[in-house]
């Protein structure tokens, strides 16, 4: 309306003049009780809103920003086994933590088949459907299945003294799978220890801070163990407390392997001290959690050792290692002031308050 | 205008009287079709843009959540190569996958340049113009180039009859790595199999699902292959349909390497029913996609096997290994109904409803 | 209001002429100098915030998607080492690069505690407050703690001459990690180079790019090295200068060992041609950064390599090794032009300019 009135005038001082001018409504005041409680309650829920869920629940009016993080985990704890076949062993961080170094993971090895002195030679594969046989014609030489072991040699030879199967050029002797320990064998890992050590950035707000707070010393890092209650910020965690803090059993996981979460969470709100902006803990198990849908339970996977032998043949001690990955999951939003979106936020509430004037008309034209 | 009203009045029941006041606009009602049309043509319009886009499109009556994932995989198959110097060998997962595990990747290595029996000593280097020498002076001792093999030892020897080369002490003999092969030598990895066991989370609806679906048995899973027609809940991928999938050649990309994303949604709407939400597959190639900017293409690393031979010295095989990298993601968002987000949201729209009005005051102002 | 009188209405072509109907506000022009003024001055300030804030800080007319990325790098460079027990020693990348590969992140050995020839068998424990013994009754056979070293046999045996310790079973002899060379041993990698192979990708806009750029050839590559300067687009970095544009000592940083990050912003305006969009490379070390919170500094990992004696005993190599970790770090948000966003920020600026007139209604009143 005033845009046309000032592109009738003519221009110069009289445009001036008329940018000047404004318009205004006629606005009658009537006394209505009924009208005016509503329209003062519509007024207060929207102000209600505002500083509730705008300002209190979203804090709107602060600018925010994404954490960047850096983990590295150091286990300690050794373990003992007696397996037929390797003897007395004892197994430290070397051994049992593979590979040695994740970025923000470790695995900790729990449970095991151990093959050793596998070397590339011939042998009959692991009875099956599809490789018992009668006689050599039932192979087929260069034929690979990918389920089975190796390449066929094309032969039928004995596996047993009643069971025929086909030879395979494989690492052999092969992998018998079946019988996987009922206990783990190294149960002595539910002690070990594993120090996080977890520094993050907040880089919009140049902010930097560590989960080893200010206030632990060298000494108290030595001997101390993360409890909820007592010791809610020493950054070593024993495995049999995260397992557990899990809900989860700790021999149970280990026979079979699994995936436990080491969440961190680094939400702040900046505005506070620095000091009040701290890692809060908390773990799940991140595999299966489905007691009904609990096919492929489990965690394993398979390495070997490989030596030479004095007349340079090579050999291998193959290693089905079961055991629990811990995956160190870090994550949080910090907030602080800024003048931008408390504008934009502020200006956004009083909009959706000027709405309650068409709304009031709509009521008054009802009420009358 | 109410607040200045009531800042005038006096306090206590006079302002209480006053705060029941309303004002109203005084209303004329004309009858115009022409701006009454366009009028109601703009009210249809953000209707249809308020239920369209903010309610089909983009769901904001829904709460949102990001999906929160574990991977691991296992690789089954076997391969047979016969290199000269290595001999006969059939591969298995332990020997080709490496690191034997990763956090939500795998390699398999597909090709290779091997250098058995590696020893620290001297030898003449690879010449290259500035390795190449005609005296002792042409070489400094103790110099090392960044893309050289080892640290010179300042004497100039024979690499070869006609070709003089500075001396270095490294590990030799040093690796000749010019003549990959065209073929890849473990070919047999496009019938590879992978299991890939995802788990995800949507914390906020406390939402936990595997890709192993409900439905899914043991001896499914033991027989099954993801087949995206016949089988798309089969969560066993062969290595060459990925590839293929991707639409890259599986021998090409095998003599080379490469790195191959396997990418798993997981955007789901919750008001559906659960079964409804399950894990959608997609394969790319995530290297150089760029025929034309075709500089240092693939995917390969050095490792090494080492070993002491009897009188205690260290050995080593060298692998410069060519292979394809699996990068598993997980993505997703998931939403719910959620009364904040919907207040909030059809707030917004009504706002954009209440602009309708001094648009067609204006429009009244141009038509008049 | 007009929702009411069309209730009212009766049916059919009534309602339709009633539809058609508008109801306006009864305008006066009132010409005010002063606050004709005030109205003029917000209308400019929310333009100026709609045209600045909305258009040109946060490009909301835009689409946005965030970056999928692949990375994968390969280190270059040998270093030497003469370590009593070792001996003269080159390291290329198989023997320093641990583990041969990572998804986003490297590894460079720069010093370490070698402990040679281990072997499953009983020693002393190092001594401590708990492990220093005067008889077999202070030790506890099988126990194990969790910072010791071993399986206890119950024995207590001479540590030295002086000092008698609780035998532990154990890969003996033990790690002794007090004497850390105070120097780097692998002093010369701060002259190693890492070539970063990053493929970059938004899916929304189909955009493909590399940080290998088009405009890089064989020939460059083979010779070039990143400086801001005059190198800004070689995807090869020399580990000193990445470490000193983080602001840090590359030999300080190396004896001790830490994370350096590698930043990689690929934040890019999709309306401008693809070839202002490129990496823009940044570094900043990841671990402590407050000299005042210096417990548990730097970043090691212990690993092992294991051999068999000729009488099939198992010994091992252990490796306390320290050094740098590089994580590659890709980020980054494109935006391109699309007009859902467009009309939806227009439409909110243009509310915003509505309630320009509630607010002079306000000042109006305030000021008659």
């Amino acid at each position: 309306f005033l845009f046309h009135k000032c592109f009738c005038a003519s221009t110069g001082m009289a445009c001036l003049s008329c940018l000047l001018e404004y318009g205004t409504v006629k606005i009658i005041v009537i006394r209505n009780k009924a009208v005016g409680s509503v329209f003062r309650l519509i007024q207060f829920l929207i102000i209600l809103y505002v500083i509730g869920y705008v300002c209190v629940v979203r804090k709107s009016y602060q600018v925010k920003d994404s954490v960047i993080s850096t983990v590295t985990t150091k286990v300690k704890g050794t373990g003992f086994t007696n397996i037929s076949g390797l003897g007395a062993h004892v197994w430290d961080v070397a051994d049992y933590n593979i590979p040695p170094e994740g970025e923000s993971s470790f695995f900790v090895l729990t449970n095991m088949i151990i093959t050793p002195n596998q070397m590339q030679s011939s042998c009959p594969e692991l009875p099956d459907q599809s490789t018992i046989c009668m006689s050599d014609s039932d192979c087929t030489e260069g034929s690979s299945d990918v389920r089975g072991n190796g390449i066929q040699t094309g032969l039928c030879v004995n596996y047993s003294e009643t069971v025929k199967t086909c030879e395979v050029l494989s690492w052999c002797p092969l992998e018998i799978d079946t019988d996987l320990p009922e206990n783990p064998l190294l149960a002595a890992a539910e002690n070990f220890t594993v120090l996080i050590k977890n520094t993050v950035t907040y880089p919009k707000f140049n902010f930097h801070k560590r989960n080893i707070l200010p206030d632990v010393n060298s000494s108290y890092l030595k001997q101390c163990e993360f409890n909820r209650i007592t010791d809610p910020h020493c950054p070593i965690f024993r495995l049999k407390d995260m397992v557990a803090e899990a809900e989860e059993d700790f021999q149970t996981m280990a026979t079979r392997g699994g995936v436990l979460g080491i969440l961190i969470d680094w939400s702040c709100d900046l505005d506070f001290p620095e000091h009040y902006c701290g890692p809060k803990y908390s773990f799940c198990r991140m595999d299966n959690k489905n007691p009904e849908n609990n096919v492929a339970p489990g965690y394993n996977f398979r390495f070997a050792k490989y030596y030479k032998t004095t007349d340079d043949v090579e050999t291998r001690t193959l290693i089905k290692s079961y055991g629990i990955r811990f995956d160190v999951i870090v994550f949080g939003t910090a907030g602080k002031f800024n003048i931008v979106p408390t504008i934009v936020n502020v200006g956004a509430a009083l909009t959706i308050l000027g709405l309650v004037s068409p709304v009031k008309s709509a009521v008054l034209g009802l009420g009358v």
